[in-house]
């Protein structure tokens, strides 16, 4: 074991991994998916990347650091860096295909996972009129309600949706959380995994970070809330498997703290 | 009457306008608008903004053009002119006021309304599963199944809907249209309307168009494909009230026609 290097750093080196501190590879997600509902509506988690913008900006500063798959938003801003290399999306599943390439080529040192993932996405495009009617046709049936109104009629979604369409109903489910796919890559990096809420107590708003660092096995997972968010001003909890908190009031100060957690546990 | 005023400008002239092609005023409406579902996901129409950009660029050119109210989704991009003055809006509501504000101020000679407004605001967030238990209790009671389904218990939306709710639904519920809001005007506007339509026969896309024209006292209406747009190409065909049609290949192209129609349209 090379003198100073993490107990991380050297099951990664013996596991087959690069691992020391140079050449590193990182990959950042930034921005925000977006879901069809139809060709020109789409649900959107609204997320600018300029929080991504800054983590690049810090990680790109750094020698060490070789190159940087930044996987984002089509509408996201965009870092500028030659270590660089922008990789756009648009839907979760899109996202999934992204990582899943980047691992199965030069696989990543680290994971900065900041994009603000649809945890939804859209199964069925109905109306209220077609919902009724399938409850209808069920109280005098099979009285599966559930089952009737998943099935209701759809609207073909394939083309834009008529707006002379009265009340539309859009089914949303969960789509695979994107986070929980690091931790079994062959050789598993250094994982930053994002919480964010809205309007919770701090105390709460940690213990939430903190169960999802634990289910995917995250090193760290930043903690914000949108309602401490306005421009540059952002407050973030960093917070380690140890449940030790860093907390930051501006993107800039996130990221820095990012770069530096991360870096300290490669070397 | 001034040898070589148009109609239009004369009729104008007479209600007490400025309409004498100098010191026109215009109204650009751009990018597209969002709906919030919860603090940090919106349903969002598509839209870069960039052929709003285009249109502000074709009309700041003009000597005429004296100022340019440039409403747009808060995402757009945006045109540099000192002459344009910029509004940014989220929201179909937001719009609406955005354009009685420039109304009741300094009313412009010509409005090109380009964004792409949401038909659709959220009206309920709810699950699947709150939908069946209403329809169940409907059937052993009022059997009003619309009603009920309309009312079933909703999820508290002001705060981020948990991504530990399974099968979420929302309702929409139609907005306002914006674009029946022009020709009520004190001073009528030159109005140019948009219609987007995705994958349709050129001659149906342009009845559609023509029929939005007639409907809302439109003196044109830009009617395109989202299918036909791929970057700057951008296939667009001008339709006039006696369904004359003008067919242009790009963003500038559009713009271009569309400063040129209006501009002859006011002097």
């Amino acid at each position: 074991m090379n003198a100073g290097r993490s107990a991380f750093c050297s099951e990664r080196v013996a596991a087959g991994a690069s691992c020391a501190g140079v050449n590193m590879k990182v990959l950042i997600t930034a921005g925000g998916t977006s879901e069809p509902i139809d060709p020109v509506r789409t649900i959107t988690n609204s997320s600018t990347g300029r929080l991504g913008v800054e983590i690049a900006r810090a990680f790109a500063k750094l020698e060490n650091v070789e190159k940087i798959y930044y996987v984002c938003g089509k509408r996201a801003v965009l870092p500028d860096s030659e270590k660089t290399e922008i990789m756009p999306i648009l839907s979760t599943n899109d996202l999934v295909n992204a990582v899943k390439k980047v691992f199965a080529g030069d696989a990543p040192d680290a994971v900065i996972h900041s994009m603000a993932v649809s945890d939804y996405t859209v199964s069925r495009v109905t109306t209220l009129d077609a919902l009724a009617e399938a409850a209808e046709k069920a109280a005098g049936g099979s009285a599966d309600f559930r089952a009737a109104l998943m099935n209701a009629e759809a609207i073909d979604n394939t083309k834009k949706v008529s707006s002379y369409v009265d009340d539309m109903a859009v089914f949303l489910t969960k789509t695979p959380k994107v986070i929980s796919m690091f931790k079994d890559m062959p050789k598993k990096p250094v994982i930053v995994g994002f919480k964010l809420l809205s309007g919770v107590p701090e105390e709460e708003l940690i213990d939430v970070a903190f169960n999802l660092l634990r289910k995917n096995e995250c090193d760290f997972v930043l903690a914000n809330d949108s309602t401490q968010i306005t421009g540059d001003l952002h407050r973030g909890y960093l917070v380690d498997a140890e449940k030790n908190i860093k907390q930051f009031e501006t993107k800039a100060e996130i990221a820095a703290g990012i770069a530096k957690a991360v870096t300290e546990k490669l070397v």
